[in-house]
């Protein structure tokens, strides 16, 4: 069988596989074409893919030959359309929320994976491309931030006098507010850290972060470790206390996002207002409608002095070790439906068939049919 | 009296004293005036400034009237015959190597003090922007290039596997190179430091760095702790170590700048088009001539995959603190011209006369008179 890697579309600096998993492909029996290109902006130019054993084609060439197309971002229609009709497609398609992709998928008969819907178990953490995204995302906020503000992170203390460290905020500890806390404090700041769940606390602790407690917060453990909505008079108590504490802070980070939904309110433009001069703020639930009323998308703004990036495909900023990662998961994935060089869709396995859109066209796990039904 | 401080050129965002300089100021019992717009890319606005109690006046009014004129770059000649006559100009000229400016300030019988004259002693440090800047040079260094690396530079251990932390060269281990050093550190990255000084040798090892031999260099105590001119065989064993080291980095860091003199060349074209991809070269000596053979001057240039920065003024890109420290050092030194809120010109004092360009148009200091009389 074959496996194709695909390039991706110009916005986007990843690849789904660098050419040291080729070499891991080619020792399971496999073998690999690689789009022209693909991995020119990861830095990984074509002889090295070829020195890796696969073979460099064009991409109408890979999507009639290969077996499995991988990629993250999602192909046209068109293209899907030219695949070979027994063919697999992977990516990361975002298929709960983009139904468009998901009924064209059902509707022609295809068999397809979408990467963000690997099941959050301890078995599939090695697959868990949201994780390991999340884990670029956190760190290159932090490296985004400290470029921007005007001041140092760390204290110095120095013989013309103190510099006192930056304050900062993250609003959010899942993956990605846990690596920014991680990266802001080894750069010397002093980090502060909000989460609606109360099993952050502990985590942002241990990291040596200060947590900012809000009492009431509805916690919902069968979320999958995603926050959950808030009634209105915790939603009021939050946001006085998040407003106190950006007004403090050098550096803002907000992460919080609800799957399938519109990014929760966090820092509102009487915030923004009452922030220090040269603060900066990261809002990295940009492309879902910001944490920040004066959010744009793919932008940075200033108000007052204080700058406010509406960060887009941050992951795609780090292109060698994020495709580095990617391709680690889509390894670990990709062996659970190859066996002995030949394709075997197993769909017992729990994280086979959650992770499938569809297989010949039909849905095989709850959470795609729930969404076509409704 | 009064001190006045001026805005700076279009291309500077630092001011050589922020408003909380100005309350020193004014517990001594001096006057401040600031010209407009002064402090507004350090994020200090006129009201700020107000508040601390000083003036804000036009640019010809502050030149007119004030007794010390603190800045950091030159004025122009128009602007300085435009100042009192028996005024005094303060900023950071680079005395001795613009014979132009010093020549025109002996001839028109000026007063003024260059602050990277400050002497090199234990009693100056406080006053010494070449350090401080030199810090914030070094620290600014490492952002930029985490910035620009598309990989990590800690070591992660994650379920799909582990990323190994970047590796670092620096060359040059002064102020700016050990600052550089401890911040590659912060955030886990391996660093490799060059020296000729062999004083430096205790300094990288002491930072966790490891410091790469060259035998027999030429060392001169007397040089200030600036690293001097080296002979040839020295300068190939050198190279090639430099070059081993440079191809196997992720991140080469140059300092390397002598006094006067063109920047040594360090990296050479075929080092560049041995590194590795994505790799990335920052330039701190590029405005004198580049330690990197394909540097150019104030410009981000990509062979090959290799980034090469040529920074400019980079102290500029921190202004918050930048302006912060130099304050600090500007108030450590005119702590010594100024008594009981008048001024008071010691020339007994070593460091007002080593500071010193020229007094009322002589020149004090034997370091100025050298240089003109070559």
């Amino acid at each position: 069988m074959i496996v194709g890697i695909v390039k991706e579309p110009e916005e986007e600096s990843r690849v789904a596989m660098l050419p040291e998993a080729v070499k891991t492909l080619k020792s399971w029996n496999v073998e690999v074409m690689v789009e022209t290109g693909a991995g020119k902006k990861a830095f990984a130019d074509d002889a090295l893919y070829q020195e890796s054993g696969a073979e460099i084609v064009d991409r109408s060439t890979l999507l009639q030959k290969v077996d499995i197309v991988c990629g993250i971002q999602a192909l046209s229609i068109a293209e899907i359309r030219s695949m070979g009709p027994k063919s697999v497609l992977m990516g990361q398609f975002n298929a709960l929320y983009n139904p468009e992709l998901t009924h064209f998928l059902i509707h022609e008969s295809r068999t397809a994976f979408s990467m963000e819907l690997v099941p959050r178990t301890t078995r599939a953490q090695s697959m868990d491309v949201l994780s390991s995204m999340a884990t670029v995302v956190g760190y290159k906020a932090v490296l985004m931030a400290a470029n921007l503000l005007p001041r140092f992170f760390p204290m110095f203390m120095t013989a013309a006098g103190t510099i006192t460290p930056s304050r900062v905020l993250i609003l959010g500890a899942g993956v990605a507010g846990l690596q920014a806390i991680a990266t802001a404090k080894r750069l010397g700041a002093t980090v502060f850290a909000f989460d609606v769940r109360q099993a952050a606390k502990e985590e942002v602790m241990s990291l040596g972060a200060k947590f900012v407690e809000v009492e009431g917060a509805t916690d919902d453990k069968s979320a999958g470790g995603y926050a959950v909505e808030q009634n209105e008079d915790f939603i009021h108590r939050q946001k006085e206390a998040i407003h106190e504490q950006a007004t403090k802070a050098d550096v803002v980070i907000t992460t919080a996002q609800i799957p399938g939904k519109k990014a929760p309110l966090l820092i509102e433009e009487r915030t923004v207002l009452a922030m220090k001069p040269g603060a900066v703020v990261i809002d990295l639930a940009a492309s879902s409608g910001g944490n920040c009323a004066l959010t744009q998308a793919d932008q940075t703004v200033s108000i007052n002095g204080v700058s406010i990036v509406g960060v887009g495909n941050l992951a795609a900023q780090l292109p060698q070790d994020a495709s580095k990662m990617y391709g680690k998961n889509y390894l670990n994935f990709l062996k659970l439906i190859i066996k002995e060089g030949q394709m075997n869709l197993n769909f017992e396995d729990d994280i086979v068939s959650g992770t499938c859109v569809c297989h010949e066209g039909k849905p095989v796990n709850s959470r795609i049919t729930q969404m076509i039904n409704n």
